[in-house]
């Protein structure tokens, strides 16, 4: 399947449709159903100890999916998560920016599947796996 | 089973351990085994359109889950998600707060697993559902 | 909402389309959006130690949904699972029958969420607990 | 990390520990970390339709990481499966058998993650997916 967005759309995509939070978040590379993300982790992110907290990882795992299914559908398209099942495997790194490996597995009509894996900058052990599910709304004419 | 800390405890426990958040959430109710986490929505949390961003939702499942357990094997113990499978099943209401009703369903040496509904405060359809797993590292001696 | 189909319905309906396993399962309680199945555990459904296994638990927790959603929909519909997230808490008892509780959290028209909990007939722990997610397809017309 | 049990003492393990089922799966490579497992596809596991039943699915992804993770550790060892979300993403084929590809992704001292892909043989697109936690118990001394 082709790409319906680029690398740079992706980028305008989201610093328009989420402001808060699209500087924390740069396209690494991008093909057909892959995707590579890196979360600039920052002191809001942390928690004790110095490890990237929970809802971090979650929230990087649920945009690496999220702009994997866009480039494929194209922005007009919404997606909406309906399932999110994540391993926390390992403390990321203090001081190390996330990556997420995400692909796409099913892209049908009414809903997509993907996973990913996030790993510490550097580092090859993952510290998180996730399986997502997105509802695709039908087209509107 | 007794609880090893109340209301106040969890509360004083949650402000001096994880600052950057602890005035997002308060417990209204606790019990052996059960707790009520109120989300107190704000700005941050939302995503265009006035709904709750999912890792909101997803950290306060996290919270939840986590301070039952706490309530439950005291302070000093640590316990660690390790698995999160979170369903998305409503779009959460514009201008409310989300409560969260969370249960333990077992607490094993090792392994802690509970459950948790989120709802829209003052409506009866839940928004969100998730079941956790923590780990519980063995006592230091 | 009403009940399209009551429990003999659902009973012939099982017998008629799953004759392999109707044999195994039993409703015991029928409500709107809530549905109780007692699993008739035999020798096949037992692993070494008499413990039930984990695909019969499965088994039992995608049956559950599968017939509570089917009660709401009408035997017409065809719902195929998506997702299943479980988790085993407990061994289950040799010699027991599982009795599953499950209910319709969100029946939208194209994904229908549930969650149901396992037990050992007589005991009140849980064994096991899922969330499963259906996909609907649209009425034929 | 180096394998503790080859092929055959991975078949001979399963004929002699789950003999009720051992006939229906095959391992057809195996290296650390890593399991590709055969699933024999009999009329005992399909669906009417033609297709492979949920329940053949689970016990094929529960099957593989179960085996890939022993072969890591040893059969003296016990693991049991805590959690499993799986992803149903295609019908199976008629009269194909599953393949199941499986990693291990962390090995801990107390907690053992994976995940598995399933395939119908010849068909490049997945099946189902599929994460896996087993509790690996302390040590007997």
């Amino acid at each position: 399947m082709a790409l319906k967005m680029d690398r740079d759309e992706l980028t305008a995509f989201l610093a328009s449709h989420f402001p808060q939070v699209a500087d924390d978040f740069a396209v690494e590379a991008l093909s057909p159903a892959e995707i590579t993300i890196r979360m600039h982790v920052t002191d809001k992110n942390l928690r004790p100890g110095g490890t990237v907290s929970g809802p971090s990882m979650f929230s990087l795992a649920d945009v690496s999916i999220y702009l994997a299914v866009l480039a494929m559908i194209g922005p007009e398209a919404l997606a909406v998560t309906t399932n999110c099942s994540i391993d926390f495997m390992r403390k990321p790194e203090s001081g190390a920016d996330l990556i997420a490996h995400a692909r796409i597995l099913k892209l049908g009509r009414a809903l997509a599947v993907g996973d990913v894996m996030i790993y510490s900058d550097g580092n090859d052990s993952p510290v998180a796996r996730a399986g997502l599910t997105y509802s695709i709304p039908p087209a509107k004419f």
